[in-house]
């Protein structure tokens, strides 16, 4: 039988999602857990991974027992045994065929930047730009990441990429207080790009590049062209969507 | 010359503001960086203590000098130098007769219990409840709470206090969402005191005691009668006053 899990974490005491020898990883995590519920190793296989101090609100992994789980009970069970950064929010029988990466259609990703005064209790949730950012025209830029391009220019190239091609199917630039909240719904997210596009995004708030210039680096299909990568504490995984 | 600091400070990582041999504290990490500035030992006086994990969003604590500073200047360095999880708001100059603590009229605390899903994001800075509460009955409590009362209930005896007579000015309740925010400004307030007047809205919360049973807890004047001393994470020191 198939579980899918919904859940949620503070990034800020993990190295990423994915499992890796020596290190505090939320995969570990939940693995450790169910693997001690269901008595023998459980595998998880989330959506995607998140890197080193991203948050999480919305997480997916399913996994497979031969057990039939009161799906309440267990849910407790695994909140009340895992560590107190990590919470299991929804439990659910899903099909067997089901798979919680292949079958994403869209995700959803916030990234926060604070412009106002210093807030210690933010230091890991919100990125702290204490300059002036022009919003306006942050606004203008982002409408140029719409849409579906080759993304090479604002990711890590790897050898088992086969193809840079992505589609933002939106995104958007709200304020609110001293906060700008940046999010992107797309088709997929590669490594460090949505770090990399709000880079890009806060070099045109500073003025260093025009709006219109996004088009010319994305163009390059080159990460030489792009900006500074956005700090982690200010990314946030908030949604995955399937049919 | 004397100055006088407002900051705030995320309690999670300090074992409270008052310099302790071998701990981390608030003070400690404040005078560090100000006698560095100094080139010589500066010590600060806070308005009072914070114990460990308590937060601070307004606290204040006045140092002497004789330098003067450009204020500005002087904030933007100590924000430079000291740890993240502290933050100067504002430097002042004061009279050289006020004293951050001698001076105060009242102060304010905040305690946040979350009574809805737990929130990882808000682990150090909610105490998350995970039962009912009866609101309305403990805003019918809180009233006991407020006038001018014994406290030696709800607080730590010792020695050296002769007087545990205090006045709560105002107390209330608010609730936002999940969040049930509970205020108290007073003449002062003595150890544990804010945490142990929660312990008793918690109890009537849960209808183990009734409102009116406050009164009588007060009059016993001892310790033991109390309930629950709720958690350090849920407390900000939030307003400190002068004339």
């Amino acid at each position: 039988m198939r579980y899918l899990l919904t859940f949620s974490y503070d990034g800020t005491l993990f190295y990423g999602y994915q499992k890796q020898k020596n290190k505090r990883t939320v995969q570990e995590e939940i693995e450790k857990v169910l693997s001690k519920i269901n008595n023998e190793f459980t595998a998880i296989s989330a959506s995607g991974r998140t890197d080193a101090h991203v948050h999480a609100i919305n997480q997916k992994a399913h996994f497979d027992s031969s057990k039939e789980y009161n799906l309440d009970r267990l849910k407790h069970s695994m909140n009340k045994m895992l560590p107190n950064d990590i919470f299991i929010k929804n439990i659910e029988r899903v099909n067997d065929t089901f798979h919680a990466r292949f079958d994403v259609i869209k995700k959803e990703y916030v990234y926060k930047i604070n412009i106002g005064e210093y807030d210690p209790f933010s230091r890991e949730y919100i990125y702290q730009y204490n300059w002036n950012l022009n919003v306006e025209k942050m606004r203008e830029a982002i409408n140029y990441l719409k849409g579906t391009h080759n993304f090479k220019s604002v990711t890590k190239t790897i050898k088992e990429e086969k193809d840079y091609v992505r589609t933002i199917y939106d995104a958007k630039i709200n304020v609110k207080d001293d906060i700008i909240i940046i999010s992107f719904v797309g088709s997929g997210f590669m490594r460090y790009m949505v770090r990399n596009m709000v880079g890009l995004l806060i070099a045109v708030g500073e003025e260093k590049i025009k709006p219109i210039d996004i088009v010319d680096i994305l163009n390059k299909e080159d990460r030489i062209f792009a900006k500074k990568t956005a700090p982690a504490e200010g990314l946030y995984l908030t949604n995955v969507y399937y049919e």
